[in-house]
């Protein structure tokens, strides 16, 4: 569907409804690490995420899937943090949404508190490995450049969509977390003139700029495309609040303005805070006629209540 | 995807991926009903459900889209009631999920005590009447017959579907609440050998019978057919517990085992239910080769909580 923004047509792409285990980004980056927990021969899994993780959720769902056993180690903030974080409503922790789904999967849910997360992780790795597990490790969100070719894959599958539907777009935006997935799109849209325009929801621009840098080297080496002439066209722009997790007042009212308008729901934790992002930098920028914002998903924290 | 059951493969139709405002059975019966809304040149919609109604939350939806206001009366249960309605995890009484969403659209919620909800439904149209509001009023569940016919092409679709696989199926399985969803599916497989079997999940197989039965001649009449020898092939069959909202064991078991196979979670109040009694039933059952399940949606009622 299309919304207007000043001279600005969005559409938008509805990764959200992939079909599995209630899709979204991470859907497309397991279809990846999907393959490198086959090929590692590792009976288990073992990797972190918040409480609020997306991530977390599709592994667990992946794993059971494969029948690999997981281990997922959720981060439990500090009690003085979670006090400030905001919820929709109550301005409150909360907790609910993909935490509950958790429950529903054969994973090993262990819980670790914030400020203690390096060692701990180092500590349950040491543990594993003296007990002669034959584990894998994965970074926080899936990070892996393997998982960004996912998203590639999704450029490929957007531009013959809009090729089918004679649509030009100048841009896509996304929420930009990990810069996991937006790396695979830029990676995806190389030497075309569509810029891809990560928005923050959880870190600087710099660090994300970094992040994602890397990982398109890295991905150049995969691809044995090192020493070609590739040109990559994105950006990195700072969303409402780059805090994890916080949910301000124009952020919410993004996320109920689009539900009222398409029965689209823009989860609270990335995409209306994304989605804020954007229309905010088209309203100063006139100079696109079309973009694309892509859904990435994590409904569940619609759900997201007080903790108890 | 598909599962064995004994000898029969089971198919699953996913409309719980619907792209609308959290998809379901609900959304196809709004692709007609949002006619009915423009038909009758209301400025407003009235309609009730339950704590747990996916008809709500697509009312509110499709009202939004359509611009015109609606007054959803919610029913709340009495306490007494309530104390004894199983949970997931607590088995005790919850709010959350679809009564979440619901605050994220413009619509005006009504609370009302359930055992009042007669008297309460009347006096308040009666009060709208007065004031001179042009109002249409809904069934709940948006059981009209209009709202069928979504089913009716659901089952063209399906018929379609599988003609491309090259797979013939024996029978459709669906969760049975009002008839509204079964009627239009029987009537879009009519003269068929395709048997389609209702699970019930909130009333007596009898009750259930005798909605159907009455929607299927009024969709003859609608669709000038009534003097035409039409056969319809159906049955209903008693689901796990069929008091609305409960949720046993053997529910809760489906809805783990089948999150853990596919990434596809069934709702604890129709889908896991209704799952469960057609593989019961399947298992005493070895006739059918091939069956379809109707994955109805309701996925928000996995993140119901204790009410507070």
């Amino acid at each position: 569907m299309n919304y207007r923004c000043g001279n600005t047509n969005i559409w938008i792409k509805r990764d959200d409804t992939l079909d599995f285990a209630f899709g979204g980004n991470k859907v497309r980056i397991y279809e990846y690490l999907a393959g490198v927990i086959l090929n590692s021969g590792s009976s288990k899994v073992v990797t972190y995420g918040s409480v609020f993780s997306n991530y977390l959720r599709v592994t667990a769902a992946v794993c059971a899937n494969l029948n690999v056993s997981c281990d997922l180690i959720v981060l439990d903030e500090h009690d003085n943090v979670t006090e400030q974080k905001m919820g929709i409503s109550k301005q409150k922790p909360r907790g609910g949404g993909n935490a509950t789904l958790l429950n529903f999967y054969d994973a090993n849910i262990i819980h670790c508190q914030l400020a203690n997360a390096h060692n701990f992780i180092d500590e349950y790795q040491k543990k594993l490995k003296m007990q002669g597990i034959n584990f894998l490790w994965i970074p926080g969100g899936g990070h892996l450049p393997e998982g960004s070719f996912g998203y590639v894959d999704a450029a490929f599958e957007i531009q013959k969509q809009l090729k089918n539907e004679n649509i030009k777009i100048d841009a896509v935006f996304l929420p930009c977390g990990t810069g996991t997935t937006q790396a695979g799109l830029i990676y995806g849209f190389k030497n075309t003139d569509v810029k891809v325009i990560g928005v923050t929801v959880s870190r600087n621009i710099k660090r994300c700029k970094s992040e994602i840098d890397s990982m398109l080297e890295t991905m150049k080496l995969i691809d044995h495309t090192e020493n070609t002439d590739i040109h990559f066209n994105y950006d990195v722009i700072q969303g409402e609040d780059i805090r994890y997790g916080y949910v301000n007042e124009a952020i919410s009212n993004t996320m109920y303005r689009i539900a009222n308008i398409d029965g689209i729901f823009l989860d609270p934790i990335y995409n209306a805070k994304a989605f804020n992002g954007m229309e905010k930098y088209l309203e100063s920028h006139n100079d696109f006629e079309n973009v694309l914002y892509i859904n990435t998903g994590g409904e569940p924290n619609l759900f997201m209540e007080e903790r108890k």
